[in-house]
């Protein structure tokens, strides 16, 4: 794979891959969708066939990682860096591209929230203890659509639950070239991938909301901090390095278990 | 494929994907249905199930287009316009087909919701904002079984939704051909297409209720208006437009992107 | 496949469909079950999933038809009429079995449910038009986890939604071994199978329940009428003919139309 | 396979099947959870995509048993018992360190439920019928999140209800090395146990949780057991026999049945 089909496919996947995925927490969030309040099983499907359409449209184009963690446990797993930097480059653009299309599939919809008296002030975080961060830092009523938050904000706690998340995704991507007669998955790996990830955001996505992807979430960020939506509030930055750091490390030790115990 | 092949393919796989996505919507609407208030769950996966069903049965025959949209990107990719109008003709006839199967499959059900003075007067857009065409047009009761609505009426938001939307589509059929090792999906493709479409239901289906197919609006449409339900109100004619043109623009950006990327 | 390997299969494979397909409606109604009120989507999931099962444990013994309006459509398109007394027996003693194994399985919700003031003279049909079969003939409160019912109890409504049923389930089992290879969709088949009868849960169950299987309706509804259940109320005999008829008539013009376009 | 990939394969695969399944019921459970009360349906399909993803990850390795009583099943079938103690040990070691993920996972959302003076006293069996053995011996809050418990608590019933349970997931996996071709279900073995469990849960789940699997519930009843978590109340021990010896008796009979009709 050339240089630019890897950056052209990983920009294309994670673009699609966050309208999918930011569509639906969209969706199921705003005023006037008519998928408001479709409940957590709607928003665990809905990424998963996110990542299931983002997977087969970039397979042939760069091998669909998607996930600057997955991209950094191949490169554990291979030894090869040499296009760690373009899969991250893609990823990122293309996670912003993404967010950008939820804003304006859903423009009308982000309007009649956002003036609404009676919704503006909500936080997409009802449940969470007091911490003093919570307190000085408050995400806006529509962060949520764009990037992930914790329901109790503790940084270890955070951390640890996306690192575990990581990686069993990671863990289950890197065994799929494995089998009884040494063809893997093969045309089947994107959807049992997708699975894979709906169970995640099914059974880990509740203390944090389940990142497991460093551009999932800090692309979209970075166009809610941008996007002149009124009453907006704000992008939440001292949490951002969680969703960050967390998947990198649970990237690193699935790609270290792989070559423990399956290599 | 022969002509009449085509024709009768699309038929009957555009008859079955309106019969149960069109069922689907009957099902959660009216009184008297078992599975009233399922939620949007249940119709972004009775849709996607709904073009499973029908893409298995016509693909032996016309190769399961189903949608003047995919038709247009075929004809765009492989610069091949001769059996376009068949294939339309057979979509449109075949919608009109299953949305009057649909009423035969609902027909108490109809009755049930349609003379209930409970009913009548409500509209299927509780929550959209007020505009000069709703006020003036108002859709019907029941016109949501038969064919698309916005909740925020604004032409130009409407058609991006559903630009969009069929964008996403078109991108993931025509890249099922492609694969590593250049033999394509295979008979897994139906079922990835069907999950793309339950994607797209659930996270890009919220502003317009997700046409992506100007077949699927259309012909049913023509069927609402014809048919002879009790206080079934307006057709919404004002907005057909829209699902058709916003389909047909997705389907040729979606060809377009193609061919400057994956071609 | 000798007539006992079919016998056995088809009664394995039919116990096993109405153990799993009974037992999602004694789970989402029956007190004291953890999935109680679990919803209509969860039902059509429960029913698919039921079908999955049976299918690919019987396919090896019997082929896995598992309904004799299967059989009845193979056997009007391959001309073939003696092996069905030996699959229409097996599907309903299977079908008996099962409906007694969901009995024992739930032996303490039955017991539960039917002996709790509250709920004894509650109905599965709450929502039913009046009419003279109704008053006169009641169904009894659990008798939905047995057989099917009409919600609106017009016989001409309910075969007509019994017979378009059961025409997309024939239509779609039939073209199964059609495909532009020539192969079929092989094991992939039950997978698609399972998720066509989820899409005809979901979009044509609503009015009747869906029985679409003339075995899946008369055999539990004899165990309905044979087990000492407190309280039980009526097997609603009146209706029975129609979840039998109907299904067998929608078998005939699938294959009908099966050899009239397809084959 | 040697016996420490064995080992380690069924360690690695129970604790990823313990982690997601018992995720799914923290998820659903506990206050400060976004997806608190996502229903039946939510945790059905979190189940079965935990058993997706420990099949697929550990097939390489030891096969994916991840089941006491598949590893019996097999002895049966094969009749070689070598191997049994090699799996029964990674099984519920690897059990163990799932349910420990568990806590974890969700450090905070436990903490935030378990000191809640409104949550504490709640037991996760509301609906239950009186019986001696409840009262003197109630089930700990948050005991669901590792162990199953009965809503009706008569040892029969609740035997019942397991050896069937288990009964129908033998059965479907024993058979899947069978087909017309000979050549068994391959790569899509694990999707089609994945939702053979869904099956299960949704259909038998609703009168004792659906051990089926004398791993899934021992190894973290003993955690819960051991855990420092506050006012956790009673591991419901006098009932921990019933998850283990049901789907012994279970898995036992579905090899016989194997052994009769199909081997």
């Amino acid at each position: 794979m050339s240089s630019s089909d890897i950056f052209i496919g990983e920009t294309i996947g994670t673009a699609l891959l966050i309208l999918l995925g930011g569509g639906v927490c969209a969706a199921v969030t705003l005023k006037a969708s008519k998928a408001r309040n479709a409940g957590w099983l709607a928003i665990a499907f809905g990424w998963g066939f996110a990542v299931l359409t983002a997977v087969y449209v970039s397979t042939p184009l760069s091998g669909a990682h998607l996930n600057p963690a997955v991209t950094l446990a191949l490169a554990i797993k291979n030894d090869d860096w040499s296009t760690l930097p373009v899969y991250w480059g893609g990823q990122l653009l293309g996670a912003m591209i993404g967010a950008l299309l939820v804003w304006i599939a859903y423009y009308g919809q982000f309007q009649a929230h956002l003036t609404d008296k009676d919704i503006v002030g909500e936080t997409q975080q009802p449940a969470r203890v007091k911490s003093v961060e919570a307190e000085e830092k408050g995400a806006g009523p529509v962060l949520g659509i764009f990037s992930t938050g914790p329901e109790v904000r503790v940084a270890w706690m955070n951390l640890a639950t996306e690192i575990i998340g990581t990686f069993v995704l990671i863990i289950a991507v890197l065994t799929q070239g494995l089998s009884d007669d040494g063809k893997g998955l093969g045309a089947l790996g994107g959807l049992i991938t997708a699975l894979v990830v709906t169970a995640i955001g099914l059974s880990l996505g509740g203390p944090t909301g389940y990142a497991i992807n460093p551009a999932r979430d800090l692309g979209p960020r970075i166009i809610h901090a941008l996007l002149p939506l009124p009453n907006k509030g704000g992008s939440d930055w001292r949490y951002a390095w969680i969703p960050v750091v967390g998947p990198l490390i649970g990237g690193a030790l699935g790609a270290g278990l792989y070559n423990l115990a399956f290599a």
